[in-house]
């Protein structure tokens, strides 16, 4: 399916490898690893698609995963080329969850001399998995996430980081943690009532861990848009990211970074950042740029928007 | 109605009257007084039926209920066996909201030497009302409330508080306050906003007392499920209580009590309780207990979890 | 149309130009300047309307807008007489947002003679634009805005700072900031995420600035009320005004204070100030007269409330 | 030394045993249990002397303590007589803070049956603990703390709680925690910094457990007196509580109550709380009766004011 | 007093009355009324006195001062040339505090026909007294404050607004506000705590009333410098204004600004609002300026900054 | 001068390079390459000195010191051995602030194709900066701070991102940055008005950049002791980590995180914290061997407590 979602740009000649790029602006000089669990793509020079790619595992979260999400997005926010990000998984669903096998060493067997040690220990290891997602809402780029068939417990943990959610017809969702005997602690409990808009529903799903089709994510707001079958919805989140990355990215990232700012803020609060912000970011070239093309109603895919 | 709900289960021979277990469990040795606006059972050893039983009176709240629900809840908070409840109301409709007539002299008649006294002595009044519906709250067991017929007034404040909302298709909704000449004082204008997705219904609702119906109540997502009965509804909440308490204590629990500390706080604060609740909370069995059950494909009914 | 939602009302006698009644109360002596972007109007004593009135520039704002919409819900704030606000636009839509030709010389020449000041004197700009919506919040009479047409950049953050949002079914929105090289920064960001039900929605919305129509708009509960056409909408925007405004204001007003405050604070701390507020407010004659109405199955229309 | 505070105001005829007056106020009706660990009377009608009286244990905190605290504040929160609160500890020396010995079996042997469960006891054990002090801050009544001797451990946590500190000359304080193993978690480093005004001194005490002895006591500000002796330092007190308890009620508990408020929110807020509070606390004779006063040069201690 | 204080100045010709420099920056055209209670002056081009003057009423504040003081800190915001504020009072004393008499009628004898509507009434008035203070602290100027004699009552809500407090050896402060019957409502409740280091002696002044001398002003931190008498502390204020006013206003006035935000927000966040307000400002050719004042040992009032 | 500290404690042969200890320590395999700006010495086992190093060039803060003291503080964070941290400088001074030469390309030269894209790369640049002190504060080990001679500029936010802070009879701090041109960012404005008890004189600090010497620093709470010389004061600082280090390092690291977390959250959210934080670590060992040590009157650095 990722082949299907690449070939569609080949033709443009604009396929790039990602890595050839992020080595590129490497400070450090040192070569990127490549990553085991994601596959990254160019479908654009402005976008980049980031891809689980553990099929034959059920794109199931293992060690490495948890650690290349953080690499993979902060490559992404230094990346000064891009200006939007599509999340997808290979093979037949989106994620299975948390790698319980895989994982096993961390979590499950925590270590420390007394149990005091212990959660020291275990404290550190919850603060690195929650951080691996926060990294995705740190980066300014917008991250759409495309979900197919199955997104299970630590999925949900991650596409509530995310900025925009589409799913398939065949999409469901399931907060999984409490049938392995845990309260979800990697952001389920603390994004998911913010994303959608009834609690009641949240606090269903949250403590009785049944199983959310596409409908429902739809019309409580978990997704914006339905597609029918995965090749759809890749052109769509392509399309959208296309859409976004045509458009200047002082605004675009200036909005996504005030519109988390205004979540975990009130209004008043939200507005004084907001006119802080603004006080330098309205004094760039883009302002005019856009709005002569809105004089001239030209498309924006034609206006040229310096690298941020 | 409440007899159905209960002889649907006294076959299977778990039917335990309430007050006898909480007796059990008081550590002061009173023998807790019988309520009388509440009918408390329970269908199972770990799900508690809280039931609003003043149907002669539409199940109008007078003084001694505001008393008898803080009572029972916090009995249910420290009852070791309970881990989920039912809460509904017997008669023709879940109810009336406060029973003006029974609750002269309290807030309609203030006392006080002048308007700082009276307004002083108000402020606690109040502030015991609002206490009443927080203790639903502060209560860690789930609370999944069935409404039928009409929940007008107080009935909105109450329901906010609890965690998951169902109905049945001939209930309405009602924000009466204003209708009385007071701003609703004690939960609904600081719950309903976050419990349901759309502002301008809140607004619209609170400021007209319009009455709302199941469909609207379903779309905007005050329930998460609408039952063509009563009977029906009963049936299923009781199953959701069943599927919730079968589940590890720990990890319900800790997930109620970590979804309404988020609700106040913003997601990096929210991320960091979660932290540090759950540094202990994995180091439980349960969690050993959960996976392995996953792993063989067991049903979590047939595990079985420590008391909390 | 503007003519036609008067004339409604022209046979009951009720109407009375606004601005008569405005300088009564000015305690100044100064008269008020009239409107130029405004129209103002009373259907009835204690409803006022308020109306953009620019048809001919498809109501853009200019700075005269900016000015005169906080002159005009200062003086709606203080007149003891009006009890519910009517807002919609004059000729074929709502707003086509900011006027960028007018506004030449604001933000987009930005004077100083260093980025510095450049800065400080746009932060001084910016922060004149949002508080001239937050007056609208601040007043505290509730603010019903009904939509037709298009309701562009500018006009979404306006109507995010109304209570309870109506539209026509050929309104549409627009969150257009980004396509003009900004981030939203008078309301928008920090509001709509509060005022809809799924944040992928208000994610995609401001990222994309595409347009949303009617049905998106109802069903994502950014309005709460679709109407075939413009009559019909003013016809129930003024009826919805006429219930609100029968009602006890000091019920009325504390709520919609109570409900701005809640959003912005944390449920303990809402309930606290909730609290505190109805200390004094329960003192009032209106919950008498209103429960003697209620008890009378009298119509609250029928009872007088002093002003407020 | 208790004696000899108590009879210095014998001859006035205004000792009054306090649990005769409790009882009188019980709603109840039941007789109020006499305490062990402290001693209560009342020196004037409107002060109340609250003083430690285990001396023979050094005043050591034991379970008794703990539970007859709370009693003991909210008790005296409800009684409209008192004004103000004086609280000594009997014997040598204020505290030598918890009774180790006398609380095993609590925090130091914890029950469970994992450590989830051993942490949710513990949890809830400490959170009791803890509003043991949170309740002195509750009632409204200021209470001044007298220290004299020593004062280690949860002594600390208890009068950083408290409104008004003084002490004596020999009088010492120690953080002790850390010593026997914890982080302090009653109080001391939530309270002990907003208390005193230099953070490198809160953190050199809690993290050495040194001594600081009293003149570094007062130059900190954790004491606003310092004493020659305790009975100097009792008469002073007293006659502190004694100005207090002359003043309006109204005007001083809203006093402590919203100084409270302020230290837990930012300025705007306490200002929005404190209008909203005083917008009826105005309307009291008080004001008139004070001013009067004030006008004549009459001593406040001639007029009389209302309970509260 | 205030005599001595200008004619200090002058000799150097640069005393210039206040209201010619307000008129020419004035955008509306309007002449600036003469102020009643307030005298202005400015001893230097970049420094505005603002001196209390009603010596005949002991700066008592009456009604027009509370207006004046809104007026004149606007002013000074919107005043480019304005560097740093001086502020005190003329004649013998500071202030008296509130004018019980100048203000019959506003508090004392508010209006409405229920306690609901007297409430409402008194809360706008409350609300535009702390508004009052509250524009000191919005000005970005510094304002140093200079007392000398008595500052009582509303004196100290005033001077806690101001940015830096200096006194006489005779002067003394006093929280009189519990002595007249109310808990003090413009400020000092909400900033006294967070402007001294102690707790125990802000309750202990606010609950006592009782005055403090010049000496526990300085011990305490309330004031950071005495002085032997006003002419000296004159000379100290007008030379601390002098030296502020000498450096950058990009770094002066943003320095005020975060060190506000700063009081109301936890850590973190004010280091994140840090870092977007200096995003901009650092670009400023005053930096250069500064920096190559510094590395030439040059005296900053040397250098010429553009105005703000 | 760091030749008498180390020596001091030689003689016990005690002394470790500190490299050879994290390098083993490294998960990563890689060697730690050494630093160029600051030394590292373990005096003792558990304890860690760092020191500023450059001084030759008055220890001022050059690019590589930011980077530097980032990586040295993250690995005392995961250092299990390190119980406390003394930091100091070399030479004559603890430091002179930022190197303004030596950071040119930095702050001084920002890049960006317009104003917008210059601010984004300075807001990531100062919050580098910030964060570089932010380690020290998310390091739970206890950072002892000693200071003599001259604390410039950067100095000063350095060493209130501290937890205690010691100085010379001759050091003197200067809030410098005023004097540049910019309000200070990477810290002093946030964190001085907490740790000091005067924000009249915080305010003057920060506005005049006047120098305050050491009797003004312990009198306002800067500083919790002052020594006569460096090595007096070396010798101190030593002992009191000493001191620290001997103490279960559970207890002393969740001390200062709940010191930390208090500073930024209210009274009741912190206890909340604690409690959650205390549930899991009292079920530390450590908690019976201090009860032990304490009754049987052992010194505590006699026990050994597990390494954290």
């Amino acid at each position: 399916m990722a082949f299907v979602f690449k070939s569609a740009f080949r033709k443009q000649g604009l396929f790039v490898p990602f890595l050839n790029a992020v080595r590129g602006m490497s400070s450090s000089g040192e070569s990127t690893p490549a990553f085991t669990t994601l596959s990254i793509s160019q479908p654009l020079d402005t976008i980049t698609h980031v891809e689980i790619s553990r099929p034959e595992k059920r794109n199931a979260m293992n060690k490495a995963f948890w650690l290349e999400i953080v690499d993979c997005f902060n490559q992404i926010a230094e990346d000064p080329e891009c200006r939007a990000v599509v999340f997808s998984g290979a093979g037949k669903l989106f994620t299975s969850g948390i790698d319980l096998m895989g994982m096993a060493g961390g979590i499950l067997q925590p270590v420390g001399d007394d149990t005091a040690r212990i959660s020291w220990n275990l404290r550190r290891t919850i603060s690195k998995y929650q951080e691996t997602f926060s990294v995705i809402e740190k980066c300014p780029k917008p991250v759409i996430v495309a979900v197919h068939g199955a997104c299970i417990g630590g999925g949900v943990d991650l596409i509530t980081a995310c900025d925009i959610r589409l799913c398939t017809q065949d999409a469901w969702f399931q907060v999984k943690e409490v049938d392995i005997g845990l309260a979800a602690d990697v952001g389920t409990l603390q994004r998911l009532p913010r994303v959608i808009g009834s609690r009641s529903l949240v606090n269903e799903l949250a403590l009785t861990a049944r199983k959310m089709y596409a409908d429902e994510a739809k019309s409580c707001g978990l997704v914006s848009r339905v597609f029918p079958d995965k090749e759809t919805m890749m052109a769509g989140a392509l399309e959208m990211a296309q859409e976004i990355a045509s458009k200047s990215p002082v605004a675009v990232q200036g909005t996504k970074v005030n519109l988390i700012y205004s979540r975990d803020h009130s209004v008043p609060d939200s507005l004084n950042y907001m006119n802080t912000w603004n006080m330098s970011m309205l004094q760039t070239q883009d302002l005019m740029k856009s709005a002569q093309a809105a004089m001239e109603k030209k498309n924006l895919k034609e206006v040229i928007f310096s690298k941020l």
